[in-house]
């Protein structure tokens, strides 16, 4: 749950960058960062917080240069301190820099390799770093293209994972690969007026940037663009794909293009899929904003079910799942959605939500439904069970808090106390998004994880992160 | 264009006071401050940005107290710093402190007035602090209700213009009154559970924070809920009622509820109203987002038009309305609206805004859809045509930048480069809202405002926006 | 250990009182504050920090008015916060505002005595909040003078302790008084180019900014000049003088008049009066800068030594004394104070300091002269020996870190590692200064404290004073 | 006027470093800055300020490392931004930071040079950088002893000017050089426990940091200290000696020993050179603190006069020589020095000067000492009359502001307002030192500059100061 960015071609990137980081902001809002290179010296600057509190007009003409990278940040692994913020800089064997979309599983292990190997030493507790000193330590002293794709083999040779990396290897060039089974999103592009490429976690960015796509970079393959503006690509090794389904279902725009499936058409198609599984009913059909509102359309199309707004969103507070900890999150719920008393008194409602994670949200929602009046409720959810924990750069919570990871769906509406409950199949939401069920990441609903985990690694894992948790 | 809440009786009003503000962020961005009274001290904090960035749990604790208030600016009249900043307070003749939303068009007046009869000074530019320090002239050196009445009336006496205002008098209680024609709202509440009351612009703080609606107040109606909690309320001056239509268009929040008259249903009914007035075949219907949603909606129901999200908003950047500049607001577009290019390629639409100000939105977003590939795109506003500044609080820009000032349909139509161009009709509007349409300001459409306004009154009042705006 | 002062009269006050902050600095680094009223309203500013880090052009200007007061604070009572920084306001009966110097030793019954009585809170732990909200318990609702001296009249009755005290009144005047024994210093003055009043800590602030010196406050003496500048004072209720001996011996600036004695002269006596203790043969004086420099002059006049600089100060580092903790002290040395190797190489000296307190600096100080290669060292003290803790705002260490609290000359000479150690005499010290032993508060010295101490009160104080350095 | 430190050796060098600049701290109060390499990566914090306002405890942590260098400023060349300070830093071609103290006169042909040869730009307008970039032009791929001297060499070659630099080699080692007239101060030394080596702009450093004095560094001496802690040194290019004479008499501090010569000793025999010109016949002696206080020790000594401080310093205000613009001189004056009235009432008084640079300060002490009541006022100067600008790196004003520049000894007392008026003698400033004429730079009193200096070199220089400060 990162965003990335890397432009090179144009004069002066940083503004590009900065508006790239802007259009990615959904991906995280925890703290932001850009890297450039001005020809002669690199230009880091990291703050936490928005895109616009961490850069200004000023700090955008001191980031001027002809390539950079951008990097927004939700913390996976890492806490939440500046000198923790993507994007990296090493200057050894020379000035390197690097941002990734994902998530590091033998972190530790790296960190050793590294240390005993290589003699290099972490400063902070990021895998965007580890992933940096790890690409920087088979290089050579001065630039070769070879050595770089030796490198990139050498790391995903060690890495078990998931990443979707931008690098600035100096002033020669602008890299980005992918793991190889390409679970993160990264698209490829080109300027449409004058000279100039782009990678970026979504499509949205081209779109805006006025960028042509040229492809979603496929499992394990690296792009790099040299500063004569000329493109190298290379397979360094690919694996079966793997995409994140998650991202249509939730995580991505609604204006964005993944693997070439429309989020938008996705979930239209995912409310379409829902609609097959109604057969009550009630007087509206209203969506969980924000997410969930092209599903309660077609729904709506589908059913002829009255199309409504049950509940405000207040758009001057951030996303409920990108909250920190289970206690704020209820509370900040009473301050950002708001039931449109006078539309659901006394009324039987459907009520879609893109997902249901640890039920609490849901709950809340539901009780507040009931308090303005609402006569019936029926929950249905865009996505399957979530049953089993992402360590792949999802921000789930562990097991045992995934509401779905240990009850049936009886004991589920029952917690929520909703009238009825129900969730979209896998089949169903597997033909809403059109990409075969075995090129989709589906660990969190089936446990299948598709690289190697030993029998505790996810205990583990869970322990990790309840540590991180609990020192924010 | 500024949110107010007051309330009494809680414990601690502060996390309140903070919640509101929250909820009314939508109505200024710029500023927020909350003043309160903890029986011995009055603590005051202001500052520049977001709700979120004045406060903290640190300062909330210290701002604790059994009754305040709290404002959010946009500012209308006044200097984009912190010192211009609501609420005001004053020790003369006790400490009181105030906070409005509106705008006092004859503040030079007022100005020397104060100096001469009073012998007070301004320090800042603002018209809180005008109105506070007026409300102050006349009061005794103990406090006394009568008295307090008094000040008010002589207020009202003098006063030319709109003010929603809530004062806290010391540790003797809570204040709230409205001009005599009830131009800009404020609503009057109690405490769901145990004794409490607030005065806040809008419902929905209500709602959210548990309060039961009692009343909008009348024009010219001052409440008083002194240290006991006894309420006290008092006609002192009114006038013909002349709410801001705006208020339903625009800028209220959907989910509330001003004059008793909802603001969602408002904005269904202008989609009806528009829907009587379209005869023409497209593929689609969509709203600009997010106030002309619900218009957009029922003009899909009443038509039959298939509904689609055209057009998508990056959640983290504000509203377009509250950019400072010309030049900043075309540029913010393309950052902050994205064209959803696979659901509008090649379709013919009508493309449904709340209103039409400038005009040069719409064009630019008429640009972005054409390049995304639109066939036809038919603009219909909500809104009839805005041909004459606002000088009661809404941040209008001039007469001249008004694109329906001096400009028929056609030649707008032709400005904008959409394929047809309908307005909402002044009776259509009327309907809609349901209030008779000599209750309502409508002075931007039709010229005709509801106070004492000379001859070069108008002139005047640009000359000194626009001197404002230069100097931002 | 704090700095104050008071002016009125002068068009705007600020700026004067800013530049008599800077020139109290030495009595305190920790924060620094100003009150001013401008005729409408006050305006307050604390801070942490030296006087130019507190303020600056733009809060100066938004500090003009025609009276205010100022305070520099080293903290006795009262943790190391902005919120604890003097001055403080009231607005309870009326607007009043209070800085002191001075300590309360019957804080937390003064505490008790105002929240049962008066129904007042505090929200720092300053006793000058507390002395404020006692002054104000008694005020009436409007302003009269017999109204004020009734006031301190009962608050000289329950207060015990030191407490030399500047008041704002609204905008009716300013107010100064002194505890019963005068204890602490402070003087009062006149403008020499047109009206105004000014009181102060120390007169060279009076000299810096062309101020009159017209007396130092008597024991119990009040002061009030009113708006129209007109004096008025009364003896409220005075006791036996006891002014504090170390204002001579250290902490007052070498150019100021302490009740008609010029601290530079009481310098120079003490080194006569030293001089006569010495019977050695060395090679030359030196003083530890910059205290002790006079009686290390007039040392080397009455004996005919060379006078040398034999240890160098960092002018960029703060006083040895002001330090927070022992282990820092220290650490500081070093840094701040350097042997001049070529003067002392294999030299014998005389080393005069102003004091020995816990005898660590002195040691530290030896100890970097031998390394240097100083032959001798001799230290001499002008200051006999300190043997119990000052509980009237000078910040000593507890009893037993004092060196001197239960050591013999010996034992101390033993500690600090130099080859002889002379005290200076009670009867030699009184004879310096030149003002009778009687008015002269020695406590520190001889254990006779000049008000109310009970059994225990001095162990009480010490526990409360180790648990606030162990807070900081 | 600066200060620069450099350390290799050391576990971790910033507290050491941290230290040694505020030893330094009297050298530049404008900004301070450090970069360690830690042996993978560079650190470097810079800021405007004090030292230990730039740097704190956890910057220290951050900045931790084997080898580093430090800067304290103030400007000769270059605006006062945080981006204009020293040390800087290169990654080409590979990781080099530098810092220095000095004035380069043909900077604007440096920077033609850099950009037509190496294709090198300057971010900042510092000279510092300047010299990183030259430095690094020459430089091959990797790390190679012999090409960093001829890079120095190249250096020398084409570089007018004073220059003392101290640069960080990635991590191969620390580099000191000197320009080959050694105009500027800079002293090497090792760590007396344990390994580790310091170059330094004072000697004092050294002592308070526990290093043994090796060597001050020859004209055009470079030396290199490798990571294995092996001392190189070559003599790149050296020419005549021409020490900057104003170290001893005003800039370095009392306690440091430049070129083998004691600054402390050096201003005793200025006051004994002094004595031999007085014939006068008054009450006392007192010197203008600091600087001048051992010129008056010993001319009291000489003389058989009283030494008395006449003049007390605020020590809570910087030096004024360090002031920006002449007015804010002036002000500041005021409240920094203050007569000691009882002391110098009616009384003759000789007043010693380091020197006399406008002459606006003497003037102000002048009347400051006559309004005290000094009966007669004889100024002596320890530095002879100064007649020309430094080109050099001492802050000196313009010709024109120089009083002496044009001015007889008798016009330059009579503007000062003194009774009498005595310079050094040339000789006697020579005498005084302890080096050969020849080997002291004295442009600034004789007008022989020892690097070349075009016809217009001097005025171009003057009118590029001017903009400087008048930038301010």
């Amino acid at each position: 749950m990162c965003g990335i960015v890397g432009i090179i071609g144009t004069k002066n990137v940083s503004h590009e960058i900065y508006r790239a980081l802007l259009t990615l902001q959904h991906r995280g809002q925890d703290a932001a960062g850009m890297l450039t290179f001005d020809g002669e010296e690199p230009h880091l600057k990291r703050g936490l917080g928005l895109v616009n509190e961490v850069f200004d007009e000023e700090s955008l003409k001191e980031l001027d240069g002809p390539v950079g990278i951008g990097h927004v940040r939700y913390p996976t692994v890492g806490s939440t301190s500046a000198l923790d913020a993507q994007p990296f800089l090493t200057y050894l064997p020379y000035g390197i820099g690097l941002a990734h979309n994902g998530n590091i599983l033998n972190f530790d292990e790296i960190k050793r390799l590294l240390s005993k190997k290589y003699k290099r030493k972490l400063r902070s507790t990021c895998d965007g770093e580890e992933l940096l000193k790890l690409l920087a330590a088979e290089l050579g002293s001065t630039f070769d293209l070879e050595n770089v794709y030796n490198s990139i083999e050498n790391l995903m040779d060690v890495v078990n994972g998931s990443y979707s990396v931008v690098a600035l290897m100096t002033n020669e060039g602008l890299l980005g690969f992918r793991d190889p089974h390409a679970i993160r999103p990264m698209i490829f592009g080109e300027k449409k007026s004058g000279k100039g490429y782009i990678f970026a976690s979504e499509s949205v960015v081209l779109d805006v940037l006025g960028y042509r796509v040229i492809k979603d970079l496929e499992p394990g393959e690296a792009i790099f663009i040299d500063k004569k503006l000329k493109v190298h690509s290379k397979a360094i090794k690919s694996d079966k794909r793997k995409h994140c389904f998650f991202e249509w279902i939730y995580f991505s725009r609604a204006d964005s293009v993944i693997e070439d499936i429309s989020v938008y058409e996705a979930r239209l198609n995912l409310g379409k899929e829902l609609a097959k599984l109604w057969k009550g009913k009630v007087d509206m059909v209203m969506p969980v904003p924000d997410t969930s509102i092209p599903a309660a359309i077609s729904f709506s199309e589908e059913t002829g079910l009255k199309y409504r707004e049950g509940l405000i969103k207040n758009r001057y507070i951030g996303r409920t799942f990108i909250m920190a900890s289970q206690k704020k999150r209820i509370g900040a719920v009473r301050d950002k959605i708001n039931p449109m008393i006078r539309e659901i008194r006394d009324k039987k409602l459907v009520m879609i939500d893109d997902s249901i994670v640890r039920g609490t949200t849901s709950r809340r929602m539901v009780e507040m439904l009931r308090k303005a009046g609402a006569d019936e409720i029926h929950l249905l959810s865009t996505c399957p069970p979530l049953r089993n924990p992402c360590v792949y750069g999802i921000d789930f919570p562990t097991k045992e808090e995934l509401v779905a990871s240990d009850k049936e769906v009886e004991d589920i509406r029952n917690i929520i106390g909703c009238d009825s409950l129900i969730y979209q199949t896998l089949e169903g939401m597997v033909k809403a998004i059109g990409i075969p069920r075995e090129n989709l990441c589906t660990a969190c609903l089936t446990g299948n994880y598709p690289t190697k985990i030993g029998e505790n690694d996810i205990e583990k894992f869970e322990k990790m992160r309840k540590k991180e948790r609990s020192r924010k």
